[in-house]
């Protein structure tokens, strides 16, 4: 670097200053101080390593660019408008109504892979994006992750450090704006590099401290960083909060706030510029590997009646889709053997990745995947899927197109009692913007539909169960997203039942026909979300009276979506669910004490039909 | 130890592990294998270090031990039967129905602080005990925890390990049982325990590196983690999985089922033992530590009409609270200044604690507390409690008493985004068993609400808006939990709102009486669970139609909570929420953007009124 590189990136950083300060001012909010301090860093990044096409976003070799500390959006934002990328006017519309240059980033804007501004989101995602590079696109394309320090507390950081480490991920780099001072005040462990430099180098990476705000030292790390060999680096920038600016710099309680004099800011900072950057484009191959497939789905068919339990019939569908489509790719939580995510595994050792016991590093590395086009499944145990909850919140709002998968959903996984138990699952996956739920209750229904969801946007959710379930549809039924299926047919009341519950559903109804004389129609809510709205209110209307039974808490879930479904023509619904806390026990009597089975089914149905005709 | 202890131990450690073979084989399943790896260490843990009396379980001076590898539940159980607190008839219910001896445990079982058996969970909640012992009771009790080495994958151990090593927490010891082989097939380090060691010393740690299968070494190792100065210490134990047993001992595909043989096992070791260990009781000060405090409760009070936000009053409550009750306290994961713990910060900075931003250890260290009777209070932004969302679901199946409080709920937030936005909240902990969810409207029914929160059972979460609400209740009035205010009354519909939207529908109300003519009722169901299922059927017979309207996704939220409530006595009710994705706008375009706002319910009561009459 000679001395006028040197002097243009000092401006350019400045530049990056001043626009943040000018952007923050014209919305009156936003973080300018968590932008400062990162000015140099993403200067040189910007100038002098990133490799991507400013005019062609969809360049599969492009590098990627994730700023996991998602509230620096001022200062991303000044980074594409010096690229060219966003005029200056539209900066300043920076937070406004219907601007695409959002309070923290999302995919709305080119070169935004995925949204941030949940802490500890951005790296596990990035992490997910450099193993697509290298296992799966097989791009020489590199992958930059601007952390902040606070944000290192995230648990989420370390499973991605973990498994990044592990996978010796070369392709990535993750730049560390150290400036000491989170929201409220100082960091754990302030300007102490060397404390970080410990913790990430314990996981496998190679680490480099600098003064953050040299582009002298920056160049040489980043050029380090993209050269580097077996190992991910982490760059540990030492920065001021609000650097450049006697206001705010390295002062508490500016977190979050926009400068308060940014006229005398702006002089402070040597007025504003008006530089632009060629962004380098990438050179080398463009072309993402294809893996080999078939091209024709031929998925597994069960016998009607046989027992197979839908997360069996799962793991052999996805294997067999995998075999049909070579975009399809699949992630473990260590759990494969019981998700039965292993016939996958087994059949596409190259498209299936070991995530080991770490659900978020899961579904993030699954969002890296589908941003760059593959069609991931993540699975393992509903309950479990949990502990990614707000990872999966972020997909949504990223835009993500993602395929979960939750085993051993309900009481009637038996014995192993209710930590294993996802009886929340249906409730927290409605509440995700955008999602598809669905429950299927035998083999063939869950072949169908695990086929079926790779062919819709969003995030979906299948809910599998533990044992085996009688087979109920022939192998060439077909299953509509928003469909439901009448399984039987009477007047008198409707069961609506999903998954393991619709075997009991039917059982009542024969039960009822036989024991009782009441004919009942039951229907099969295998799409939980979208409801069939249509299907439910005719059988309202034909019978009066509706009986819900799930194998979920109370709140949120089928019984929930029936009624909402009839919200605006109601008829009277009885919610049977799990409502008191369940201990370990046979799946049968688990069933039974949660008055959720065949004989609890029968007796509402009785009394609903009583009051009715009472 | 003389050759007499040492063969007492290795006996003792036979026996746990037949009477774990024993207890999987009468359950037909269970985990033998995971219990076998760690014999050796908990029977020197049970006979030589731990200190607490089997008698008397609530004594505050006792030793506590964590099973953070909850599958390992049979090797537990054996170890109480060793300590004469359950008989060897009890034990072989293992699994049974009704059998407080659960597939993994719960404080069904005395000494069991947590519910275990989500990975990653039992070492968070071990820091907060050995917090509360430190800080809080400031008794020198010793707090096990022994964790699995496949569960080190969960970024929630690294949060853990950061909070503990932090403060220098050197009264909890981490056994890492480092049988090499998980669920599916071997961990990532295998038997590099050194690969642990870096990663955990890195961390502020004291570590040892043991053989896990060698009594001496083991006892070395707890005595000097008991008598560690400046640092916590974590034990890495090298063990074998299935450990004296040909059938199953390091073999792949063992996991979590009974031994084949369990009679040619037991004969492999030797045969049933029946020892007893005299458990050495605690010696030294029992009385937890007392802080000073009022007894009587004086909340801030605030003036009718004046603006304030519900977070503000929450903050200024919870230290009014504080001052009356020296047994409340607060976690903060480095947002108090936007959440307004600071206020409790100030008051009572001896119980007031910094996460940072490391939710699940947030709530864990809260779970640690209220094990011990503290009654803790923990908060940061609504979205970033889905971060946490597995741990309160665990800390539901743990019996746990803790409050929650979530701010910056909805999409009125404004300009930050959806990122920062709490728009799932309602329905997730409306999803937690026996939870309670509060959603008050204004500063004084804020500050009542967060008073009698602590008075409450079970998982409480109370969720505050960011911008200030004009105050519309005297400071006086009470808000019984479960019951709703009644603001307006009219006969031609009803409009129940929560939080912020009350207030659009008292402008609604006004706006339909005074331009319409429409007379409706407004109820504030800041109850939301359990809700004024009375009130709210009064309101729909009188009525005869309902407006639902809520800053929240349509699913699981106040919408769904009042359609359950009237399921079956239903009458049509239309529910307004959050469908589309916000992006960045000011708070009041974003109500009005989503629907929520004034106009879009007097265009909503009036459309039900219309077809009411038409």
């Amino acid at each position: 670097m000679d001395e006028r590189d040197y002097r243009f990136l000092c401006d350019l950083a400045a530049q990056l200053r001043v626009d943040s300060v000018r952007a923050s001012a014209a919305a009156d909010s936003g973080h300018p101080t968590s932008s400062m301090s990162a000015a140099e860093l993403m200067a040189v990044l910007l100038a002098r390593h990133l490799r991507l096409d400013p005019r062609d976003p969809a360049n599969p070799a492009n590098d990627h660019l994730i700023f996991s500390k998602g509230h620096a959006s001022p200062l991303l934002y000044s980074m594409v408008k010096a690229a060219g990328v966003v005029t200056d006017d539209e900066l300043l519309t920076f937070r406004r109504h219907g601007s695409r240059l959002e309070g923290h980033p999302t995919p709305r804007l080119p070169f935004v892979d995925v949204a941030t501004g949940s802490l500890g989101f951005g790296l596990p995602v990035g992490v997910g994006l450099a193993l697509t590079g290298r296992k799966l696109d097989r791009l020489p394309y590199h992958v930059w992750v601007l952390c902040g320090d606070s944000e290192l507390a995230e648990g989420s950081i370390w499973e991605a450090f973990e498994h990044a480490g592990h996978e010796g991920l070369t392709n990535l780099t993750v730049i560390v704006d150290v400036n000491r001072l989170g929201q409220r005040g100082p960091t754990r462990h302030g300007w102490d590099l060397s404390a970080y430099a410990r913790r990430i180098s314990a996981f496998g990476w190679h680490t480099i401290e600098i003064d953050g705000h040299d582009p002298g030292e920056i160049d040489y790390a980043l050029a380090d960083a993209r050269g580097a060999r077996r190992r991910p680096t982490a760059v540990l920038a030492r920065t001021s909060k609000g650097y450049g600016v006697s206001e705010v710099e390295d002062r508490e309680g500016k977190h979050g706030k926009p400068i308060k004099d940014p006229e005398q800011a702006i002089i402070e900072l040597g007025g504003p510029r008006d530089l632009t950057v060629d962004v380098r484009p990438p050179t080398g191959p463009r072309d993402p590997y294809d893996f080999v497939a078939t091209g024709t789905l031929d998925l597994p068919a069960y016998e009607m009646g046989e027992k197979v339990a839908t997360r069996q019939a799962f793991g052999e569908a996805l294997a067999a889709l995998g075999a049909a489509c070579g975009d399809v790719v699949a992630l473990d939580g260590e759990v494969a053997d019981s998700t039965k995510l292993d016939a996958f595994a087994k059949a596409h050792p190259e498209r299936f990745f070991e995530c080991y016991i770490a659900e978020q590093q899961m579904v993030a590395a699954a969002i890296g995947m589908q941003a760059r086009g593959w069609r991931p499944y993540a699975a393992t145990f509903a309950a479990f899927l949990t502990r990614a909850y707000d990872f999966v919140r972020m997909a949504a709002i990223s835009r993500a197109d993602l395929c979960l998968v939750g085993s051993h959903a309900g009481v009637s996984i038996g014995e192993d009692g209710p930590s294993q138990m996802g009886l929340e699952d249906l409730a927290a996956f409605r509440a995700v913007h955008g999602s598809t739920v669905l429950y299927p209750c035998d083999a063939n229904q869950t072949a169908r539909l695990v086929a079926d969801m790779a062919g819709l946007g969003g995030i979906r959710y299948l809910r599998t169960t533990r044992g085996g379930t009688p087979v109920v549809y022939g192998a060439d039924e077909r299953f509509p997203i928003g469909g439901s299926k009448v399984l039987r047919t009477g007047g008198q009341a409707t069961i609506v039942a999903a998954g393991i519950t619709v075997h009991e559903a039917l059982a009542a109804a024969d039960d009822l026909l036989d024991e009782d004389g009441i004919a009942v129609t039951v229907i099969d809510a295998y799409s939980v979300k979208p409801i069939d709205v249509e299907r439910l209110r005719i059988a309202a209307a034909d019978t009066g009276g509706i009986v819900t039974v799930e194998d979920h808490w109370p709140e949120g879930g089928l019984g929930d979506a029936v009624l909402a479904a009839l919200a605006t023509s109601p008829v009277p619904v009885v919610k049977l669910a799990v409502s008191a806390l369940p201990g370990s026990a046979t799946p049968q009597e688990q069933l039974e004490d949660a008055g959720i089975d065949r004989h609890a089914i029968r007796l509402a149905v009785q009394d609903l039909v009583k009051r009715a005709t009472g």
